[in-house]
């Protein structure tokens, strides 16, 4: 049988696994990041995993698709910069070090990108023709589709929604600019917020404090946990709000780690949304979770993989 | 010969002109918009001045393009909202009148989106396949060009660019967001700013006091006016910023009424806008205002047309 392979990098994980051309895992596996001393030391093991999964499956595949933190050449693959948690990726393609190995086309790009493919081959967007998907993570990512396809913009680094600037007058960020979206809403920001507002009240403060926590805590009905979520889902409903202004969207989809918890956060949002947009754009807007849930990444990247056979 | 003709509908004068393929105007005309009382005298009277250009020009008239204020369906051209300074437009639709009087392919669209046609086919974005032109007027409009084709959104309502939200805590605006674009950097804001300024400062205030006037008095080194026009070149770096890093775009295009006048304002947002972008996606951003000066909007609306036509 004919199948893909999806890579999903992160931080401190790798997922990859085997997929059919209907989305469904067929084998998977799971490598520890860590810090590695070379890129091929990095390389390797993925390789590695890559090859005991494809003997376990069996079949023909077909081609693999990579996602990875960061600012991704759309031609070589290299990354060119973006994924400072993953300092060896930077000026190498996993793609290319892939391709030679299994004689297959292979293809890095963003994670959020492969997100947003995943969503529009398998997930809660088929329907859709032009929609964004954010994933609230350590910083917020994003991927788009417009006009139907993955849009990638002039280098390939379309999507980084998590540095709209919401605030002109709001604290610098990483990227360059002031009062980013990422600082108001990202997992990271909704754990500090918290944070800060329940050392304000002199309030307990559960520790670990993790972000799936208190998106529970507010569907639990916990005052405090409530306005932190209300706070993000602010945020959220701006970026949606000048994203519908200027692309008119179908959708704004929620992803990322949090998504399986969203469900009340996207409920706000759908709630503060008229505050942002024309009314026009607003009302047609549709506002969700996305359905890929654990597994968004490893699936995404592997229609990503299956858009690379597909322009072939 | 084939020709296309462009009508470019303000809220206080109607252009029109029949237009070679290259580009080149024919023959062109003009017309006071004012208030009228119905849709079919607003109309009849374009269509009037329509049949005499025809009758100069000569030859064939391939398609029609049409550009106005606010939201139209692009299906039907039915203009849905949005261009409140010509109300007798909304729930009608110009280019039906045209195409069922004049029997060839008429096509409505929206200002901002006709002025990024009209630079992507005879102007400054030839080379360009992802590009946002804004036009700085009584509010802000815009264009997107994405992957090399005009970018129209789910329901033909994307390039609102004048409501991108700046300032989660500024002024509420008639989209029914806050702190938009268009508040700090159109022709109004730009006024109505250094008016301000000057009062503050116990200047003598110019009147009338023209948009064009500040940009001049910049120019020529008047502090004041160049405070005024760093302002506004800031807000446009953050819009570009934004949009930057949302679409990875090769070129924001500065046009609308003032562009002749805007080199300078132009090379400050240049100067700004790495504060408010990724370095990676600020350094390779083209800034510079559009090409098609005071015909932008008549020629826009023929590119229009010229792309309907090869849509058939």
């Amino acid at each position: 049988m004919d199948h893909l392979a999806g890579i999903d990098v992160g931080a401190t994980q790798i997922k990859l696994g085997t997929v059919d051309l209907e989305g469904r895992i067929l084998q998977q596996d799971r490598l520890p990041a860590g810090a590695k001393a070379s890129f091929v030391d990095f390389a390797r093991p993925i390789a590695e995993s890559l090859k005991r999964l494809q003997d376990k499956t069996g079949g023909t595949l077909r081609a693999v698709g990579i996602g990875t933190p960061g600012f991704t050449d759309k031609r070589t693959g290299v990354l060119m910069g973006g994924a400072e948690n993953i300092p060896c990726l930077k000026g190498n393609s996993l793609s290319a070090f892939i391709k030679e190995r299994f004689a297959v086309p292979a293809v890095t790009d963003n994670d959020g990108t492969c997100a947003a493919a995943g969503e529009l081959a398998w997930g809660s967007a088929r329907s859709y023709r032009d929609f964004l998907l954010i994933t609230l993570g350590t910083g917020i990512g994003g991927g788009l589709v417009l006009d139907g396809k993955v849009y990638r913009g002039a280098q390939g680094f379309a999507g980084e929604v998590g540095h709209l600037g919401l605030d002109r007058n709001g604290p610098w960020c990483v990227c360059g600019s002031r009062g980013c979206f990422e600082q108001y809403a990202s997992a990271t920001a909704i754990v500090r917020l918290h944070r800060e507002r329940l050392q304000k009240r002199r309030l307990p403060i559960p520790e670990p404090l993790e972000p799936a926590a208190v998106l529970m805590a507010a569907r639990n009905g916990d005052p405090v946990a409530l306005e932190t979520v209300r706070h993000a889902a602010r945020a959220i409903a701006q970026a949606f709000g000048s994203v519908a202004n200027l692309l008119n969207v179908e959708a704004c989809i929620i992803g990322g780690g949090l998504s399986a918890m969203a469900d009340q956060l996207a409920g706000f949002v759908r709630e503060y949304v008229a505050d942002y947009a024309w009314p026009l754009l607003a009302s047609g807007l549709k506002i969700h979770t996305a359905a890929l849930r654990n597994d968004a990444g490893l699936l995404g990247a592997a229609a990503l993989a299956l858009q690379e056979l597909s322009w072939r």
